[in-house]
């Protein structure tokens, strides 16, 4: 195969996440040689990593190889590795061991957790970023009703079935919606010494409503649905200690096996290493084109970007907004390639929704709010329809429809050794 | 819930594989309290573990949680746990921490992989027998490309772009076949720097022929339908020594990245703790009602049992003789019971097919002999019929027709740390 450089001009794209391959597509067949860079074959589609977490889909329903999305474009070369640093003032980087020089530069490495500085609560409360961090969660839940099963004491039982969620944002509304379904559902009949329905699943936040960035409406509606679900909310507290028998809030300890941390972000690392200011959380703050400053060759966009719309809100980070500055980003090199200056970004705010569980969810499209089984619907089909993949979007729509016509979720495998764990308290 | 024992005999099944899941369903709802022992959670569908290794299916696709399988009965109980001993005098057994007594004893935890003695030949060539087994050949496969398109030492890239699998029974078959199949058809526009149709497949058998358990026509026609596919057979050779470069064969060294094992199986150790005579790899002797001597309280089947037919042939390890033994020991179970002997065991073969690759595959119905496509159509069949679970079953039929029609292979994921692995040699 062709190993030489082309004349065309190089473009880098890092991260395949939403933002990164919106921007690759935009590129694909276009006088550019593109590499698209990434520490994971796949791209995920993180907003279903709760139900890999919990046991309603697989990996591969949710993450579709790169390589295979963009193989079509000849001008499209995919680099599996980790970018460790990057020189503006050269224009190049560093991807594992080799430095790539680049013309253009888009960078998309998105986010990780953010344990507000307490590392060491990585390991007793794991988020749910990737597809290692969900079916661990997925390994912690199904292990955790395992144990409780064999053992006889009554208190390590309790512990073992109580279940906390450490932030009340969408994904934390997720899993504890997701957890107490199927611990009334789908696992009702699968124990013979506990009643898995007697699960106690905790959502803490610090706010004094869930869902804090949608409108205090749906945050209600959020709040009566999850406690339908037997959820208990913990307003206006905090995780202040983490261990593994458990937790500590408004110095209350209690006794839980597993925890799962969908508290905060904190941005990519790599944007750091661009030399320009950076927000609190580590997000590069870009010129309202999505480049950055002195460097308008070198555009950041999605989670990694510090971006304030013409009301001089932050954009969250969502994909939508990933997205639209992917297609962005693309359109400015283009442009910059026929001599024209970069262009305003500008987001077209669609609304947003988060979903609770069957049946139940909320949906704020700006010009009308509604919840329950409408916004779990509207949900449904927003998220098929996003779902990257012809083959993804059938296999997950099916699993779906039979969950849900079955209460039953399919996909609850647990993986690698794990003996010790259901070793007995000593 | 109820932890107090009942009066009605109790019946341990250890391993849930296709026998002891078989046994434990024709002991469902019957008057005997059953307990049923794995160290995993979940049943696997054995038979398509290459699938999984290959990228064509996903783990949940393959594996139903036995809880869910056997939870609808009243009177089975469901332990994860490993049997680590069994005393046949005491009628007890130990699992995990704890130890249990039984009436009755099933035993069907199966067979591993040999290695002749060359236990450190593992870690270099893994076997294809657990999920865990067949994510981490996936693994290795899929970063062997990625690896190869990374690097630019001509020998290290044909070394990576070399698939060397041990032994030439139906599961070194299947996996030369769709090693093959994935590198021509799959994976043919995903590189730019590699063409993966040059990928050199090997299959070394000791034997004159491949699958040596089928009658000569069909070994001939599947060595027929490997050469078709650009497997290179190496018949009459054994691998003589194993490193991480490659392997030797007849004082030949073939320079090789990926090396699979599918040679030979010892049965699970659990066979010797029972004080009666085993066979080389470890095969319990049973009587040909399946009880062991002088405990006719025991039976042993599948995989772990050495049984011979009425024509003196001993019968091999495969799904339909442990499900007409796991049907049989519960049978004399149920007629003990009731005051009878248990009966002798007769084994009925329906004959056996191996897959090679799409529309490749040889039959062997005892009557009549076939391959090609209508072979292999048998086999989707065949196949589809005995999976666990409507769920399974229609997700593995769509992916499957997703991947004949598109020669796309959804399920190409590489999880896991594995940036050592890609760089390149020193």
């Amino acid at each position: 195969m062709d190993d030489a450089k082309s004349a065309k001009p190089h473009v880098i794209i890092v991260g395949a996440g939403f933002g990164g391959l919106e921007a690759a597509k935009a590129l694909g067949n276009k006088p550019v040689r593109l590499t698209v860079i990434d520490r994971t074959n796949h791209h995920l589609f993180q907003p279903l990593l709760y139900e890999i977490a919990t046991a309603a889909l697989s990996p591969a329903d949710i993450a579709a190889p790169i390589r295979g999305i963009l193989g079509k474009f000849p001008n499209i070369d995919v680099m599996l590795a980790e970018v460790t640093g990057i020189d503006v003032a050269k224009k190049t980087l560093t991807a594992g061991e080799q430095e790539l020089s680049y013309d253009y530069l888009i960078l998309a490495t998105g986010s990780r957790h953010s344990y507000f500085g307490k590392a060491e609560w990585e390991k007793l409360a794991p988020g749910l970023k990737s597809l290692e961090d969900a079916v661990e969660i997925r390994r912690r839940l199904l292990l955790a009703f395992e144990y409780a099963d064999r053992i006889t004491d009554p208190a390590a039982r309790q512990a073992a079935m109580t279940f906390a969620i450490i932030g009340g944002g969408p994904t934390g509304v997720e899993m504890a919606g997701a957890i107490a379904e199927i611990a009334r559902f789908t696992l009702a009949k699968d124990f013979r010494h506990i009643d898995p329905s007697h699960a106690r699943v905790i959502l803490i936040e610090g706010d004094e409503r869930v869902l804090s960035g949608f409108p205090e409406d749906l945050s209600a509606s959020a709040m009566k649905q999850l406690r339908d679900l037997g959820v208990e909310l913990r307003l206006n507290v905090h995780a202040e200690n983490l261990t593994e028998e458990g937790l500590e809030v408004k110095g209350e300890f209690i006794p839980c096996r597993v925890k799962i941390w969908a508290a905060g972000n904190t941005a990519s690392a790599l944007g750091q290493t661009l030399g320009v200011p950076v927000d609190r959380p580590g997000r590069v703050v870009v010129n309202d084109d999505l480049t950055i400053p002195n460097h308008p060759e070198v555009q950041v966009i999605g989670d990694l970007a510090h971006f304030k719309d013409q009301k001089g809100n932050l954009l969250p980070g969502v994909s939508p907004v990933a997205m639209q500055q992917g297609r962005h980003a693309a359109k400015n090199i283009l442009g910059m390639l026929d001599g024209r200056k970069p262009q305003r970004f500008w987001y077209w705010d669609k609304g947003s929704m988060a979903t609770i569980g069957r049946n139940k969810a909320v949906a704020d499209l700006n010009f009308v709010h509604f919840s329950g089984f409408p916004a779990w619907l509207a949900w449904l089909f927003i998220h098929i329809i996003f779902l990257v993949g012809f083959r993804n979007r059938v296999a997950v729509l099916m699993q779906w429809a039979w969950a849900y016509f079955t209460f039953n979720k399919g996909a609850r495998l647990i993986t690698r050794n794990f003996q010790a764990e259901l070793r007995p308290p000593v």
